[in-house]
């Protein structure tokens, strides 16, 4: 944490929505997304010391804002995120965010960053880590239902996890998928696309459902999935929105991110609130089992956690000596003497 | 709300601390505290309507970090804030904030400023509201005790919204007391310093207390209040942390924020839970009576709640267009096609 030095503590450090790209572009995207995941693998393995809190939420008719805080005693984190679906017809974002860094010991930010994009590489990386240890070994294929803002991310980070090359699109909207394609076609995927999520799960080790709709949809039906794949279900992330027949979650050995969101959240929202699940983070600390047959189905309910994106901002901060990608904020009121804030200000007049 | 209109939604406006200071000199401090106090007026008399929760504080051994977010169904706001009374001894603030506005209709941030001023401006501007509804008729004398950070703000408030002319000041440090009488010497105040906080509340109509110890402190004993007073109690804000002896509490008429708060962090942590409390909302909009009687105590026991920090917000943000001061933040990633999110990326990339 180089930029703790940083003289002016007044001055914060700012990620723009064009420095997040210039420094993902400069490092790699796949580059960037086994950063993230080592970064969230490092905060998986010391869970149990982050003080963790569902997330605060204001719900309104058309959508929600959230805050996601987290520390682990030296860092305080947080990030703010907007779910509102009716944007897309606007021409609008349905998710943005931002984020914050601070110094637990003084309470001073020490980072501000966009959020949007970054969330879009954690929420990827998070997938890949679980898949890591989860999914069957030696996976090469997986299918992606649901081809929207967050569906390249999840190839390109299961690539360059888990090494898969071989993708089955599906959407019900062509578009998306023609998109996906033009923006993956060069990056060494064999792509085939797909006339129904049937279809798309044909042959794939990994099924991947990320599709946007706010209610309960049915994107995998029970009769769709065999034995011996990973589901890696995403979409379902708010209450009252769900991608998958709960015929599936009572076959499937269950693993969450932090079970009192999940349960509200999640796929598992379809089932009882005693319903048997693994924490993400045991598995990854070897205190749990992953996967133990090669006949099991394994899924990952994930809805996203205020760590991870803790983990996100951590990677991003180291980033910002090498790459230089950010600007000064003159956030923070300093006054030479603490208790003369109101010096500071007359000393600010201009003089006549 | 003219920046609602603002052409790239993606594109925030920021004020930053120079921003802030240039708009409360260019607008006066005094003409801002009661610009303030009418905002917050406004909102105290919609309060029913507002999404409230008690902030969301992340402890730890050297001081907390909160959020306090609220929404009035339209405008969603929120606060950074940290407390950390060691810091004044490293020459560091011992709070630091800084806010956002969004709009509750597609979750964009509108707003981002710095609040360490705004912050003592809008507790300053609470106090005198509520003082404005219960203390004395006719109040010209003021006591004031603990001459740090907030106090002129104090002073100005009451001055600007009550007429108050006279300052009766006592700090444990007369180095606070001496700043304070430099920074408002020429601001049409009659000042007392004081040798102890008895002296100081001698024949003034209004006692603040205004100390910074994280302690239980009594900076007022029993003994000190006489009848027909107001006290204006902003120190005690946070668990442990006192001011006051209980027996005044006991023969006071207590006011409030908002009780589930004020419970945990103000004064009235020393009394029963189910000591009897009046809300300010209530004494704004005439639903409870505020002072009945000459002889009466009356105590605001405050502590800050969100919906003051989106009050002080919503007039900052209705000052930027006329004073131009904040700067635009590129915040929000916003692709042409809110589905491509990967495609904006990839085409930020230089072309070789």
């Amino acid at each position: 944490m180089s930029l703790q030095d940083h003289k002016n503590l007044n001055i914060v450090p700012f990620v723009s929505v064009d420095h997040m790209m210039k420094i993902v572009l400069e490092i790699g995207v796949e580059e960037a997304l086994v950063g993230i995941t080592e970064y969230l693998e490092e905060d998986f393995r010391r869970w149990k010391l982050f003080d963790k809190t569902p997330r605060v939420a204001s719900h309104s008719h058309e959508g929600v804002i959230e805050l996601m805080p987290t520390s682990d005693g030296d860092i305080y984190g947080f990030k703010y995120v907007n779910g509102h679906p009716k944007n897309t017809k606007d021409g609008l974002q349905t998710v943005t965010a931002f984020g914050v860094l601070s110094d637990v010991h003084t309470g001073y930010p020490v980072l501000l960053s966009e959020m949007t994009i970054l969330t879009a590489f954690r929420t990827a990386a998070t997938s890949a880590l679980a898949a890591k240890y989860l999914a069957p070994k030696n996976s090469e294929c997986m299918a992606i239902i649901g081809n929207g803002a967050q569906s390249e991310f999840q190839a390109l980070a299961f690539k360059a996890i888990l090494g898969i090359k071989k993708l089955r699109l599906y959407d019900i909207d062509p578009v998306a998928t023609k998109k996906f394609v033009f923006n993956l076609e060069s990056k060494g995927f064999e792509i085939t696309v797909c006339d129904s999520a049937e279809q798309a799960v044909q042959g794939a080790q990994i099924v991947t459902t990320v599709t946007a709709d706010k209610q309960c949809a049915t994107i995998l039906t029970d009769n769709m999935v065999g034995a011996g794949i990973h589901i890696n279900a995403i979409g379902g992330d708010c209450p009252g929105k769900t991608e998958l027949a709960a015929g599936i979650l009572e076959r499937s050995d269950v693993f969450v991110e932090f079970p009192a969101q999940t349960r509200i959240e999640g796929e598992i929202q379809q089932l009882d609130a005693d319903h048997p699940i693994t924490e993400l983070w045991q598995v990854i600390t070897g205190q749990a089992k992953g996967r133990t047959d090669p006949r099991q189905i394994t899924l990952f309910d994930s809805v996203g956690f205020a760590v991870e994106d803790f983990s996100a901002l951590r990677y991003i901060r180291d980033q910002l000596e090498a790459t230089g990608q950010y600007q000064d904020l003159d956030m923070l009121a300093d006054p030479d003497e603490p208790r003369d804030l109101f010096g500071m200000i007359m000393r600010a007049a201009p003089v006549h």
